[in-house]
């Protein structure tokens, strides 16, 4: 008999709410656009409603979960349950949220960062189904990285193990976002695709398809998805980031000797234009040795990997 | 009542045995020039004659011994007890010598690379006692790194894992011995140092006492030597090399969030003219919520670590 749990997730565009099985099963599931400048409070009765709504459409009343597990857009201490920041939302210093959601819902509730839950959601029920360890690296607008070491979480001192996006493998490069000089995310993440694209776009009368995109509409899923469909300048842009990315998956492989490494985001929505050279630089980068070993492949619950991964966490004994 | 436990280390200048307790006491301890170009056969037999001293010395009969570990010089494969290759000496690849040391010995054996014996012996004796997770760097000719996670040394999966020193940091640097481009190993290693010291010394004609030393006796520890005597030439080069190690500290530290990273090997004899310098860097390159909370600290057990490291390998759990 498999177990039910509650999934919630805040992110920067939605927030959603799930019921699954501790298979991975999802069997109701509601979201809403995350409201602008949402509040704590507000944030947390928008979750409640999503809950009861993703229950009501599964025909599950709360008696059946057995616990509920978030997936929070920002770091938290995670033996706290405390929020640290949100990267969308303000007002999310110290909130409390896994005690509060624990005491309105009477039910054994973690919280942890997106990252973190999206790699525990690939490892359970998606690209590392039965893996001991992976290495989870999700590149959207900016990087997030998740470890799972001995089929859990690993988290280290305090809650930030996984944090390859700001660090430094190219001093000499761009400024990061962070104040910080030639960060990973500096050269793999979206926000940086869409500049070297934009500057790409500036710099030459090349043609291109990303021409005819409208200037807010154009950004890195459209340098993304330009490139998967073949346009030289967007496949140039998106081989330099994989390129970057694959020098910090090598590091990340050789540390570790990781068997597996799986990439999420929209990023990936390129395809092999992303992958093979992402594959080709972890190689070059790569100790021989350790890079041999090492497989890197496309995360497979898109966006459910955090809301799946949350219940996943709710449905980890803790410890 | 402490146990007993034997154990080896073999060395690019010396093999060494010793018996000693599992709580890191050693009660009796030989070592030996390795023989240059030696072959596994005679370096056998040489541990097992220098074991058989340490025991003479210690008044200590075989039975009395409950295990032996092996810290070999390069890397293992942990799980079937096979070398793979000597740092120093020819013919070790897949050289069985966990395997044939317990059949002369008639004791549980095990063997694994210096670097993880040296780790578990600074985790479990040294710097590192009580730490849960350590990161162990030594650097000397080479860049060795040894992972202990959960008072365990983490292998990865294929015995390479903490292979920090060929992890590309600086991916537009200089030429690595192992052919690649930007290694930790080409701008912080005892090679490395040695190279940019010639080199400084060459450039120009500021005074410097390694302009005394004969060109045969100069080397890394030597440099180290006259930066900790203050050496404006060798503190600038050890700063430098210190300054590239503090990178690749700060990768680790960001990636693992370990509150505790252990700097061992001949370089550190330069004291607070490498260790300064390697901690400012680490604040410079680590995010700033994962570097304030990481301890950079100095190996303890000196050439000790790997005989020392064995004996903790011998003594712990299988698995």
């Amino acid at each position: 008999m498999s177990e039910l749990f509650v999934g919630m997730d805040i992110g920067g565009t939605k927030l959603a709410a799930a019921v699954g099985t501790d298979g991975g099963k999802l069997v109701g599931e509601a979201s809403t656009r995350t409201p602008s400048r949402a509040r704590p409070q507000e944030v947390l009765e928008s979750l409640l409603e999503l809950a009861n709504l993703a229950l009501r459409k599964a025909g599950i009343i709360w008696k059946e979960v057995k616990g509920a597990g978030i997936s929070f857009g920002g770091p938290v201490d995670f033996r706290r349950g405390l929020t640290i920041a949100c990267h969308h939302l303000p007002g999310w210093s110290k909130v409390p949220l896994a005690k509060v959601m624990k005491n309105r819902l009477r039910l054994p509730t973690v919280m942890d960062n997106d990252a973190n839950a999206a790699a525990l959601g690939e490892a359970r029920f998606g690209a590392g189904q039965g893996a001991e360890d992976l290495f989870y690296i999700t590149v959207s607008s900016g990087i997030g990285g998740g470890l799972i070491l001995g089929r859990k979480v690993y988290r280290g001192a305090s809650s930030l193990a996984g944090e390859i996006g700001h660090t430094i493998f190219r001093p000499e490069g761009p400024r990061c976002t962070c104040g910080k000089n030639g960060c990973l995310e500096a050269f793999a993440s979206g926000w940086s695709i869409l500049r070297q694209a934009k500057e790409a776009l500036a710099r030459g009368r090349e043609q291109s398809m990303l021409r005819a995109v409208p200037e807010k509409e154009l950004d890195a899923r459209a340098v993304a998805e330009a490139a998967g469909k073949g346009d030289a300048l967007a496949k140039a842009v998106i081989a330099e980031a994989a390129d970057a990315l694959g020098q910090g998956v090598a590091a990340i492989v050789n540390i570790l000797n990781l068997p597996l490494v799986v990439v999420g985001g929209g990023v990936t929505k390129a395809g092999e234009v992303f992958f093979f050279p992402l594959r080709e630089a972890v190689k070059k980068y790569a100790m021989p040795e350790a890079g041999e070993i090492a497989s890197v492949v496309a995360a497979k619950l898109g966006d459910h990997a955090p809301l799946l991964g949350a219940i996943a966490l709710a449905a980890e004994p803790p410890g």
